[in-house]
């Protein structure tokens, strides 16, 4: 796939997204006084890359899923994302002030307010899923399947397990195995998750959903192994969060576990098992966006 | 309904729901450094009353739902409220340092933690709710039709609205309108839904799931008058919470708005209107335990 198709892909898909979330939100917004509802929209639009809803996009799309049966699950996943990043940066977690170039939630509107927008998108994003597993027949057991891996993905066997350990890091110095552990929990789970959802949705074979898993884990150390170099390099004002941070807690990263260099190369050898994953599915599949989303990964500036 | 097998039907249900939610959160526990888990089961399993999920069986049993069919959901239902505890108890929002005559989850495990013990908890309401309807097809609409009540009434134009208002309540004198509607968000909704969920899981016709909703959110104006009766007269012991807490908040309750003997006679008029619901309902089913927990809510001491 040339790299300006790509990109207009990602772009339509995130319009897509972005639209019906705005919609969904203004169900919350509308209620007076729900400061909680105001905090989730500014936070879930305030921009942000729509990784995960993407890739349960296209993964839902190569098995021929109808729009109107992956978008509330694209939509769920990404409110999943939001609300974990809106708790992460509370002061008691990462203590962060910067989020996508503005003012992190809890700078915006007060700490309680910010919990409770977490609690609040959590919370819709099964509600959404639920509605639409409600409203049609369609589907209905994959559906069901989708929406508990994504259950199991973010809560405490993944995503919050991830979190945990990732809290413990600050106060002790993680090896290889415990860094890799912790980031296939924390961000690969749910990226994981949103492949194996849209996989899942369209009826793959469990050899397919095996695959797609492991792809999943593999982009999401990539992810993180990105995180950590541009934290190391990265301008905050590219980066849109705050930058040094890392060492400023000392907390162990991939830079500072292996070094820059080696994490680096980590990273391109990272993508090359993921090459070869996605050279099984092409057997049965046109893989052309995940290919391109695969070198994409080590190109973001932010 | 003697008052006596009233008091061991509220026990059996206790000791069920209690030995389900240990065997579940140990899937948990048993990650190593799950530190969310081992808060998440210190607040699940510290005691508490169990009202919500009691409802919800008692609602379903009426309708002839069966255990394994039931038991999920009920589960869930307390999740959902501990999780709100915890997230409630949490310095930036009520800031409580005792719940249910323990430290609160923040003060013993770190507000980090108890952020993600409330996290978890949500999550695996879902997941739990989710699994259920997967690994069986018994009443798979149903059961999604409860699941997406809960959502709702835990969600951002339920429990979470209520507490947004809450919030705000700190700042402004509340009226007799105001406080009502508060708390039928606040409290109701999630009592609501427990009978609600109970009803709909047993196919419950619409005219009784209105009674139902309806009764629920009567329940929840009378939890909340005996809270704010209680926060007001009891002893911190005997509660197992701070006391005095609303004056020192200088937070608009039941009893700074209306006073006490006027809240104690409207809690008496809300439990007539309960009881008139509950008279209609009797038509069809055998309404003994509700009767009788009509009377306890006015009559508990903590």
């Amino acid at each position: 796939m040339l790299k300006s198709d790509f990109n207009a892909v990602l772009l339509q898909h995130r319009i897509d997204i972005e639209s019906f979330l705005e919609n969904y939100i203004l169900t919350y917004t509308e209620i007076s006084g729900n400061s909680a509802a105001i905090a989730s929209r500014y936070s879930l639009l305030g921009g942000g890359k729509r990784i995960r809803p993407i890739l349960l996009i296209e993964a839902a799309k190569l098995y021929g899923v109808k729009k109107s049966d992956y978008l509330s699950f694209a939509a769920a996943i990404e409110m999943i994302h939001t609300y974990s990043l809106i708790h992460d940066d509370l002061p008691a977690m990462d203590d962060d002030d910067l989020r996508r170039g503005q003012p992190s939630c809890h700078k915006k509107y007060g700490e309680a307010t910010a919990v409770l927008a977490g609690d609040l998108l959590l919370t819709a994003a099964f509600e959404i899923m639920l509605r639409n597993i409600s409203n049609s027949s369609a589907l209905a057991r994959e559906k069901i399947q989708a929406a508990l891996l994504i259950a199991e993905a973010a809560g405490g066997r993944g995503m919050i397990a991830g979190q945990c350990l990732d809290l413990q890091l600050e106060q002790v110095k993680a090896t290889e195995i415990i860094l890799t552990d912790l980031q296939h929990k924390k961000t690969g789970a749910l990226l994981s998750a949103s492949l194996l959802a849209g996989a899942v949705l369209g009826k793959a074979t469990e050899f397919e959903t095996g695959l797609w898993k492991q792809l999943g884990l593999i982009w999401g150390l990539i992810f993180q192994m990105m995180d950590d170099v541009l934290d190391f390099t990265a301008d905050a004002a590219v980066l849109g969060k705050s930058t040094g941070k890392d060492e400023r807690d000392r907390k162990s990263t991939f830079v500072t576990v292996y070094g820059l260099s080696k994490t680096k190369e980590l990273i391109r050898s990272e993508q090359g098992k993921a090459l070869e994953l996605l050279e099984i599915l092409a057997k049965e599949q046109d893989i052309g966006f995940f290919i391109a989303f695969n070198d994409y990964l080590s190109e973001r500036g932010n």
